[in-house]
C-alpha cells in the first residue's frame, strides 16, 4: 500500500527535513517511528525539503507499506511513536501513481515577521525585525514584480546545473498590529528562494533598496544575487496542493 | 540607588526563577549581566518565585546599584547581556522603602488551556488538554468556592509552617475556539496553588469530580490534599501591582 501523511513540525530543534549524519532531521523521526510500527526500514518522500529552524503546517509525504493497518491508523501509530514537536494530521492511501514531490501542484509557503517590541515567547515562530516599522504599501508593490513566470537564479541558493524557472501565482503582504504575513503561492520553490525575496521585499520596506533593485536583480538571472535572506524561523510550509485535491 | 525592573521570560528552558546549583534559572541569567554591566555581585529580589516551565509576561524584580546610569539605560544594557528567553519590558528608578515581594499589593496569573488538535507549536506555552470538551459553566461556577479569604493548604505544597491564608480577588474563566484562559487574581499565592486550583477546576469541567468535592478539599485546610496539578506551560505569572501602581 502507498500512504500519504500530513504533517505539522516545529522547527526549531531540527537541522530541516532531510537526513543527514548527526544532526536530528524531520525525515529521521518519522522513519525510526515507521521502523518501530513495521520493522521495516522505510524510505518516506517529501513534497520536497525544509531548511533548518523552517517550520510547517502541512508538509506532505508518502511511502509504501507491507504492513495491514486501516488507513487512519497511521496517523495514531505515527504520533504515538514521534517526538512532541512532529505532528501527524492525516493520513490516507493513495494510487501508486501519486508521489509526494513530482505530483505536486502548487505550494504555499507563510513568511511572518514581527515590528513589535521583542517578544521571547515568539523568538522561535515569529522574526522579530528589530528595526523599527515597514512600509507595507511599498512591500505590496514590490511583490508585484515576481509574480508571473520567471528566472529567479538570483534569488535562489547558487546551482549552475539547475532549472530556476519558476511560476509565482500569487504574493499578498497583509499587516495586523505590527505583525507583517506573506504569502506566496508557486508551482516551487528553490532552496532559500522565499528567504531572498522576503528579504529583499523587506529591504524596500525598510526604504534602504528599491524596487528597481530588486526588478535588476532579478533580471540579471543569477549573475548578480540578492544578499538579503530572512531569517529561518519566520517561514511556514503552509500547503501543498495535488491534482486531486 | 534602587533600581525595579518588569521582565517577560520563556519559562521552557529554565528550572524556575530562583538560583539553583547546576540548572539554569532567571534569577542567575539576570546576576550574571548585572555583573557584566556592573562589575558588582548584585542579588536581585523578584515579587516571588516561579516554578520550572512557568512564564512571567509581567514578573518584577528590584536591586541596588551604585553604578550610576540613566533609568531607562539599566534596561537596555541587560537585554544586550540576557540570553533570547528574557526580556526586560522596562526599568525605573524608586524608593529605598520600595520592595518588590513585600510590596505587592496584587498579582494576576493566567492558565491557558487547549482542547483542540495537537500542536507543536504550542507544546510549551499553551497546555494540550488531550481529553476532549470541558464544560465551561460548571468550572465557572466552581470557580466561585475559592473567591475570598480561605485556608488554601489543600491545595498547595504541603508545609506544616507557612501561612496558607490568602485572598482571592477575583477567577475568571473564559473560552474562546476550544482554548480556555483562566484568570486567577489575589493577594498572594503560595507555591503550586494555582497549579492545584485550575487542576481541581478542570478535574469539574471534565465532569469526573463534582464541585461539592473540591469545597470538601478546600474546607478540609490542608488535611485532605488536592491530587490535581495543572501543567506547568500553561501557566503565566501575568501582573504585579503595587501601591503606587
Amino acid at each position: 500500500m502507498r500512504i500519504k501523511c500530513i504533517v505539522a513540525y516545529d522547527g526549531t530543534l531540527f537541522h530541516g527535513w532531510q537526513i543527514q549524519p548527526n544532526v536530528r532531521s524531520v525525515q529521521e523521526e518519522i522513519q525510526k517511528a515507521l521502523k518501530n510500527i513495521t520493522g521495516e526500514n522505510i524510505v518516506i518522500h517529501s513534497s520536497g525539503r525544509t531548511d533548518a529552524h523552517v517550520h510547517a503546517h502541512n508538509q506532505v509525504f508518502h511511502f509504501d507499506s507491507d504492513k495491514n493497518l486501516p488507513e487512519k491508523q497511521w496517523q495514531r501509530a505515527l504520533n504515538h511513536f514521534l517526538p512532541a514537536d512532529i505532528y501527524i494530521k492525516d493520513s490516507c492511501f493513495v494510487n501508486e501513481d501519486f508521489h509526494s514531490r513530482y505530483s505536486v501542484k502548487e505550494k504555499e509557503y507563510h513568511y511572518i515577521l514581527s515590528t513589535n517590541t521583542y517578544s521571547p515567547f515568539d523568538r522561535h515562530y515569529i522574526y522579530q525585525y528589530p528595526y523599527g516599522k515597514l512600509d507595507l504599501k511599498i512591500m505590496q508593490e514590490a511583490a508585484q514584480i515576481f509574480i508571473g513566470e520567471h528566472d529567479f537564479a538570483s534569488y535562489c541558493v547558487y546551482d549552475q546545473y539547475g532549472n530556476t524557472i519558476r511560476t509565482l501565482y500569487d504574493f499578498i503582504i497583509s499587516e495586523e498590529d505590527g505583525v507583517f504575513t506573506f504569502v506566496l503561492k508557486g508551482n516551487g520553490f528553490r532552496r532559500y528562494m522565499v528567504r531572498h525575496i522576503v528579504g529583499g521585499v523587506i529591504q524596500v520596506g525598510a526604504h534602504r533598496k528599491s524596487i528597481a533593485f530588486l526588478q535588476d536583480l532579478l533580471d540579471s538571472k543569477g549573475a548578480k544575487k540578492c544578499l538579503f535572506k530572512a531569517e529561518p524561523e519566520g517561514l511556514y510550509l503552509e500547503h501543498v496542493y495535488y491534482e486531486e485535491d
